[in-house]
């Protein structure tokens, strides 16, 4: 089942996504919800991000390559995370699919995708298993963790260089039916693939988070883990489009606008 | 003007607290509101933490003493920060004003408390100048952003050591009547005072943050900035009973104890 959040005449709605049509719900899949008889055209509505999460985890270095790639280009050793220490990212940030990512005036020229798998909690839960961790899972949807890598390196936290206002495209909807080892990572730049990966060749995995974090804390319903990203990145600028497709799931499409 | 959150037959509510008395009102204070005609005893209602933030920030290491304590702990160079970074905190970790502290089984015994002014942001705002910066903030009011050290100095990110469930007690009220400089931090710990420092004595002080931030993000109504603190601080165990008073705007008391 696949989830989307819309615009309904100025009210974020959920609906439910049936090849291109969308029908709207009562509710919302956090809590009780039962379908209307409305059915839209998938192409006429307006995406809304897919859930404004109470928290906003982040695994941040999580792929092996992209560690190499990551500590070579902020200067710091390569060294792969010993155990799953999730960061946060900021709801400010958050763009839906279609918006535009906007860099800053003064950001340099190094402002760059990375495609991620998100996963979005469905239901209130503490101490998770590994075997019931995915239980907790409403399901997966796709993050791009916009960076601007001067800023990452000079700062000391990452409130700009990863939460200027725009750096966080999720979406376009939230698919709840998804086999985590078949899922492929495509990061195309106006068409062109740029890396492909397998999406679940992580160091740390969804489980592996969600077990090692619930020992400490509660996870809320709409809370979203994004998983990190694979290999090296490259500098979006003004007039690209950035497309993260997660096979099985779908296509986060983003175009790039510098502010002037 | 005094806003707290509390509990109305299972509905949070706000009200103005007027002395030893809170009057409820319809609406917020992020939105429109108005008195009702109900007088309730401030000592018969529970007190909610007064705001989930949509996003919840931290200016961090912000006092030159307690930076110097910090650095000195977790075993890295004194270095005051050059710039007003905001980092994050988790809205799981929240609690109210006489909540319990609850340290993990397997925490050590150097879980500490930092008393820290809090600013509540009242409208959505970008940009904002310093001339104009404090009129977006609704009020103030107190955190204590207890801390495990080990893991402070272990972890990659703060998630367990400054944000495990019930790490982040904050209230009991909003306070929008401040003359920041008159303020006084006290911590105690059992009724004994600790320390008292003048509350804004930052390195970079709420106006900083609020220009600083706003170039790149925009706020919204409800989000909070913890202000940093001041000093050493000392382990809290088992029986303990830790207050930050901040004079003019009241006193956040939490009892701490260690899950069996």
């Amino acid at each position: 089942m696949r989830w989307a959040r819309f615009d309904q005449n100025g009210t974020p709605t959920y609906g439910v996504v049936e090849g291109d049509e969308i029908i709207p719900v009562r509710g919302s899949p956090f809590d009780m919800w039962e379908r209307t008889s409305t059915r839209l055209k998938l192409a006429d509505v307006k995406l809304l991000v897919p859930v404004i999460p109470p928290t906003f985890y982040a695994a941040g270095l999580n792929y092996a390559e992209h560690v190499r790639e990551a500590a070579e280009k902020i200067g710091l050793k390569v060294e792969l995370p010993k155990q799953a220490d999730a960061g946060y990212r900021a709801n400010n940030a958050l763009i839906a699919h279609g918006e535009n990512i906007v860099i800053p005036k003064d950001a340099t020229d190094q402002v760059q995708y990375e495609g991620e798998l998100v996963a979005v909690i469905g239901r209130r839960c503490r101490h998770l298993t590994r075997e019931n961790a995915l239980s907790a899972v409403l399901g997966f949807t796709i993050g791009n963790d916009v960076s601007e890598r001067t800023w990452q390196k000079a700062d000391r936290t990452l409130w700009r260089a990863k939460n200027t206002d725009t750096f966080k495209p999720m979406g376009p909807w939230i698919e709840t039916d998804v086999k985590l080892d078949d899922l492929v990572t495509k990061v195309r730049l106006n068409g062109k693939e740029l890396i492909a990966f397998p999406t679940n060749h992580m160091v740390f995995g969804v489980v592996d988070f969600l077990v090692s974090m619930t020992r400490y804390l509660t996870l809320y319903p709409g809370d979203v883990l994004w998983m990190g990203t694979e290999g090296a990145t490259e500098n979006m600028k003004h007039g690209d489009v950035c497309e993260i497709e997660i096979t099985g799931i779908g296509t986060l499409r983003n175009p790039v606008v510098r502010e002037s």
